[in-house]
C-alpha cells in the first residue's frame, strides 16, 4: 500500500524495515510501543519471506504480537504508559512522545478544575484497575480529543469491566502505535480523513427535540433529513459524478460513467450504497459510510481523468431503519419493486400520513413514480455495500476490515410464561409454578444451543415478571426472543430446537406458554463471486482475510431480492457498539476501506 | 370426635360404620362419591384395626384414596360427575344428590343469560381438559355460593394448567362428599360456622377507596381499623371474656380468668392471638382466625360454665402487616418491649405521623404508656398463634391442620447485574457480556439449592432487564432475592451459597453485580413442648400430624423474642392463596380447628 499524502519528514519505509535484520528492526520501531522491545522483535520473528506487504500489514503484525502475548507481558506494556495528565506530565519529565501527544490534545492547557477532576480520575481508575488509564489522545481522526471527550471518555471506562478495559488500553495502545508508525513513515490517511470529515460534517443536521442535546435523529424526510440529501447530492456533484438526483422516495442517487457510457450494448453498472437516515440518537457511520466510501473512490477517479469499463451507481437510500414508520428499507424497496403500496398509508406517531409527507416534501407520492424506480438487473453487475460492523468482532480482533458472508436470516417472538404467583415463604420448592424459572431455563437453552453453532446467535433481550414482588413467586413472566443465523436451515433449527425446549420446559414444570412471532426474515447470503472480490481486494491491502456474517440486517438485505449482492465491513470502535452516538471509526480504518473499495473497482 | 348439633334425620354413625363388613361399609357409603364405590372399599381395607376415630379420620381416609388412586382412576371420578348447569340437569334426569345440589345452589333458576353464559363456560371447559367442570356448588359455608360466585369460579379455573385444575376438581369432589358425609351422619360444624361467620362479618369493614370495589383493606388506625376493634371488643364481651379493653396500640385484649384468678400465686396464663389488620385487597382470614378461633373456645367454655386452671388471654393485635407505617408488627412488639420510640415521628405516604393518628384515634401516643403493654414471661405459660396456613401444602395434602416447626428465618436481597448492552445479531455468541443469562443462572441454581434442603426455599421473585429491547444483548438484569429457612444456621448457609455462586457466575462470564439486603428476620423455632400440645391435639381429632414450617412471618415471630411460643396451621383452600380476596377457608376445617385449641387448653 502506499500512501498518497507528501511525507512531511520520512523517517522509516517498508522498504528500510524488510531490509533490515532483527535489532535494527527493533531499533527502527522504537518508541512506537512504550518501552516494549519485545513486540518488535517478535514481529521480526513472525515476519512474512518477503516482508511487510504494507503498512497496514505490519500494524497488524505488531498488534497480534500483542494480543497472543501472555497477560503480564499486556499488563507490562499498560503500565508502561505513563499516567494522564499525571503529575510526571505536569512536571515536564515525561517521554517526549508521550508529551508532545498529551500537549497535542491541550492536556497541557487544563484549567485548575479539569486537572482536579482527571486526578481523581486517575486515583478511581487505578485503585479499581490498578494499571493506569490508556487513551489514545489524539483520537479517531487524528487531531487530538477535545478535553472534554478525555474525560468524559475517563469517567465511562472506570466502570467498565476489568478484562473489557484491559482489552480496551491495549487497543488505545494500538492506536496510539498507528499514529506513530504513520508519523515515522511519513503517511496521512487522506482518503480516510475525507470520509471522515464528510461524516462528521453531515452530523450537524439532526431533528428538532434531538438536535438541541447534541444528539443525531435523521428520521424520514424530515426537515434534517431533506438537509443531509442536500448535502450528498452537492457533494456527490464536487465529487464529479456525471449524474446527481433525488428519486421518489428521497434516494439520493449519484452516477459516475463507464467509459462506454452512451454507446449501444453499454456495460452493466455496478450498483452500490446504504442509508443515510439513523435511528434516535444514533451513530454518525451507521449506513452513512456506505455511502461516502464510494464518493471518495470516485472522487479520486475524477480527479485523476479516469473511467471504469462500468458505470458506478452510487445510492445514498432514504430509509433503512424503521424508525418513523413500520415499514423499513423504504428506499431500497423501492429499486427492487418491494414498495408496498399500503405503506403511503400509514401513519406515523403524530399521525402524519407518508403520502402526505412525502407531497411535503416536494415528491409525488405515486405508486407510478415510484415503481419506475425498480432497477433492471439486466443493468447492473451486482450490489455491494460497505457498512460499520455494528459489532466487537473486528475490533476484538484487531482487524480493519471484515468480508460477509451472509447476512442473516431472523426470527423475533414476544412470548409469556404463565405458572401460579404464591407466597415465596409457604410454598415448597417442589410445589411451584415459577414462571421465570422456566424462562430461566430458556435463557441458558437458548444461550448453549446458539453457542454450540458456528455464526448462529439466539438471544432473549426483553425480560419481566410483570408487578413482581420480593415475597411472591413469579407467576407470569414476559420474555422475547431473537433468533439468526447466516441461512435459514440453521436459523429454522435453531427455532425448532427452542421452541420444543420451551414447550418441553413448560410441560415438566407444569406452566402454559404464549409465543407470539413478531418478524421472520430470510437469510442473505453474499453472491460467491462478489464476495471473492471483496476477499482479493482486502488481500491487496496486505491485510488478513476474515469472512464473518451480518447479523444485522442491511439495505443489501433487500437488493438481494433482485441482485447479487456482497458486503465489506469496517471495524466500529468503542467494542464495536452501535445505535449509539459512541459509535465511532477511525480515519486510518477508513483509508483502508476505501482503497479496498478501488481494489474492487480496479479489478472488474 | 362427638358432634354438637342435633342431627336432623342422621342415617348414619361411625360406630356403625366400623362394625359394618366391607359390603356394608361400601352400602353405607353409597352415594357420597358419585358411581365410585371403589373409593369406599378401598377405605375399608385400609381402615384402622379399631375402626376410625372420627369423622374427620374418615373423610381424610377416603381422600386418601382418591388421591393415591391412578391417574384414569381420578379422571372415571371427575367424569363420573354431571356437567354444571348442563342440560341433563334442566331435563332434570339427573341424580337426586346432584340436582338437589345444584338446585340449593339456585342453578336451576338461572337468568337466559346466566345459563347462556355457563353452557359457553362448560363448552370452553370441555374444549380445553375434556371433563366436567366440578365445584362444590354448597361452597365452603355449606350453604350455597350464589350464581355469580359460581359464573366467576368457573372463568377463573378454565385458565388454570391441566394439573392444577384436575387437583382442584378432585379437591371439590371432596368438598362435595364432605358435606354429603355431614348430611348422612346428621352432623353441622356449629363451631366453624361461628368463627366462619365473625370472619365475614368483620369483612364488613374496609378502608375508603377499597370498599367501594369491594376489597377488604384495613390498615392500622383507619376507621374501618377501629370499627374492627370495636367489633371484636363487642364480641369478646358476649363471648363472656372477663375482661375486655382496647391497649394503648390499639391491640383488642380479652383475659377469660382461670379457676385461681386474683389468689396469691395466680396461676400463669396461656396467651394467644393474631392479627386484625389486613393488607391491601387482602383475604377476612390472615389474621384474624386466630382471634376468632380462641374466641369460640371462650365462648363455649363460658357456655358451660367452665374456667381452666390458667387464664386465657386472646389479643386481636392490631397490625402485624408493615402496610401503612415502615414498622411491622407494631401490636406484638408493644407486648415484648420491643416498640421502637422512632416509629412514633414516622409518616404514612400522606404524610401523616402515627404519633398524631394514635392521638386522633384516642390512644395516649406516649411511649410510657406503650412500654406499660409489656408482658411479664413469667405471668405466662407461653404463646399460642392459629394462622390460615398462606401456602399450598395442607390443600395439596387433604390435611385440615398442620402443625408449625419453626416460622423460618429470612434473608432478602435487590440486586442489579452489570454486562454490556449490545447488538443481538452482531454480537457472537462467545464474545456476549449477557446480564440476563447471568441472572438466570441465578434463578435455575437458587431453586436448586433450595430445592435439595428440606424446609429452605429461595425465590426470584422480581425480574427486569431495565429498557430492554428486543435486538439487544440485556446490558443490565435487576433482581430480588428471598432466601428463608427454618433455621437461622440453614437459612445463612443458603445465603452463603447463593452469594458465592453469584460472585462465581459474574466473575466467569466478566460481569459485575451489586446486591443490597434490605430485609434480615432471624427463625423462630417452635417450643418443643408447645408444638407436641398442639401434636397432640391434632391427634385427638384423629387426623394425621403433619409438621411443617412457616414461610411467612407472623405475630408468633416477635412472641417468640419473649416467650416459649407455637403455631397451628389451618388449610387455606384455592390452593392456599392469600393476601388475596381468593383467600378461604371451610367451615369443617374450622370446626376442627376450633377442637384442636379446646384440646390444647383440655390439656393444660
Amino acid at each position: 500500500m502506499s500512501t498518497t499524502a507528501v511525507p512531511p519528514s520520512p523517517v522509516l519505509s517498508l522498504s528500510l524495515l524488510n531490509a533490515a535484520d532483527e535489532d535494527a528492526f527493533v531499533a527502527l520501531l522504537d518508541g512506537v510501543y512504550e518501552h516494549s522491545p519485545w513486540i518488535a522483535r517478535r514481529a521480526f520473528a513472525a515476519r512474512p519471506a518477503d516482508g511487510f506487504a504494507s503498512l497496514a500489514a505490519l500494524k497488524h503484525a505488531l498488534a497480534s504480537v500483542v494480543r497472543e502475548a501472555a497477560l503480564d507481558e499486556q499488563f507490562g506494556l499498560i503500565r508502561a504508559h505513563p499516567e494522564l495528565a499525571g503529575k510526571a506530565m505536569v512536571a515536564k519529565t515525561l517521554t517526549a512522545e508521550s508529551t508532545g501527544e498529551q500537549r497535542a490534545a491541550g492536556l497541557t492547557q487544563c484549567t485548575p478544575e479539569e486537572f482536579a477532576r482527571l486526578q481523581q480520575l486517575n486515583a478511581d481508575y487505578n485503585a479499581r484497575f490498578g494499571w493506569p488509564f490508556i487513551l489514545a489522545v489524539r483520537g479517531p481522526r487524528g487531531e487530538g480529543l477535545t478535553r472534554p471527550q478525555i474525560i468524559d471518555t475517563f469517567a465511562r471506562r472506570l466502570n467498565a469491566h476489568p478484562d473489557i478495559e484491559r482489552a480496551e488500553c491495549l487497543r488505545n495502545v494500538h492506536r496510539i502505535a498507528e499514529i506513530r508508525l504513520n508519523d515515522k513513515f511519513g503517511v496521512e490517511p487522506r482518503l480516510g480523513n475525507q470520509v471522515w470529515d464528510w461524516a462528521e460534517s453531515l452530523a450537524r443536521f439532526s431533528d428538532p427535540g434531538f438536535a438541541e442535546n447534541g444528539q443525531l435523529t435523521v428520521l424520514y424526510l424530515t426537515q434534517a433529513h431533506r438537509a443531509v440529501a442536500a448535502q450528498l447530492a452537492d457533494w456527490m456533484r464536487e465529487c464529479g459524478f456525471d449524474e446527481v438526483g433525488i428519486d421518489a422516495v428521497g434516494n439520493v442517487v449519484g452516477v459516475y460513467h463507464g467509459e462506454d457510457h452512451g454507446q449501444p450494448g453499454e456495460a452493466p453498472r455496478l450498483l452500490t450504497g446504504s442509508h443515510y437516515d439513523t435511528v434516535r440518537n444514533g451513530g454518525k457511520y451507521d449506513g452513512r459510510l456506505g455511502i461516502l466510501v464510494p464518493m471518495a473512490c470516485v472522487r479520486e477517479l475524477h480527479r485523476q481523468g479516469r473511467r471504469l469499463k462500468h458505470g458506478l451507481e452510487v445510492v445514498g437510500f432514504s430509509e433503512e431503519e424503521g424508525q418513523r414508520y413500520k415499514a423499513t428499507f423504504l428506499g431500497s424497496s423501492a429499486l427492487v419493486g418491494r414498495f408496498d403500496p399500503a405503506w403511503l398509508d400509514q401513519a406515523d406517531a403524530d399521525g402524519v400520513v407518508l403520502r402526505d409527507l412525502m407531497r411535503d416534501a416536494g415528491l409525488p407520492a405515486t405508486m407510478d413514480a415510484i415503481q419506475a424506480l425498480r432497477r433492471d438487473p439486466a443493468r447492473y453487475l451486482g450490489f455491494v455495500e460497505v457498512h460499520i460492523e455494528q459489532g466487537p468482532v473486528l475490533n476484538e480482533l484487531d482487524l480493519p476490515l471484515g468480508i460477509v458472508t451472509s447476512i442473516n436470516g431472523s426470527l423475533r417472538y414476544v412470548g409469556e410464561v404463565r405458572g401460579l404467583a404464591s407466597h415465596a415463604g409457604t410454598t415448597p420448592m417442589g410445589r411451584r409454578r415459577d414462571a421465570a424459572a422456566a424462562v430461566a431455563e430458556l435463557i441458558l437453552y437458548v444461550e448453549e444451543r446458539a453457542g454450540a453453532v458456528p455464526e448462529v446467535v439466539g438471544t432473549v433481550g426483553q425480560l419481566q415478571v410483570p408487578n413482581g414482588s420480593i415475597n411472591v413467586i413469579p407467576g407470569r413472566c414476559r420474555f422475547s426472543l431473537d433468533l439468526r443465523a447466516t441461512t435459514d436451515a440453521a436459523r429454522d433449527a435453531l427455532d425448532a430446537d427452542v421452541r420444543a425446549r420451551l414447550a418441553e420446559i413448560c410441560e415438566r414444570r407444569g406452566l402454559s406458554f404464549t409465543l407470539e412471532r413478531t418478524e421472520a426474515a430470510a437469510a442473505a447470503p453474499s453472491d460467491a463471486h462478489w464476495q471473492s472480490r471483496w476477499e482479493r481486494a482486502v488481500g491487496v491491502l496486505g491485510l488478513p482475510v476474515h469472512r464473518m456474517p451480518s447479523g444485522a440486517g442491511h439495505d443489501a438485505m433487500k437488493l438481494h431480492q433482485a441482485l447479487p449482492q456482497a458486503m465489506l465491513f469496517q471495524r466500529g470502535l468503542n467494542l464495536g457498539i452501535s445505535h449509539n452516538p459512541l459509535e465511532a471509526i477511525s480515519n486510518d480504518d477508513t483509508e483502508l476501506c476505501v482503497r479496498a473499495f478501488q481494489a474492487l473497482l480496479d479489478e472488474l
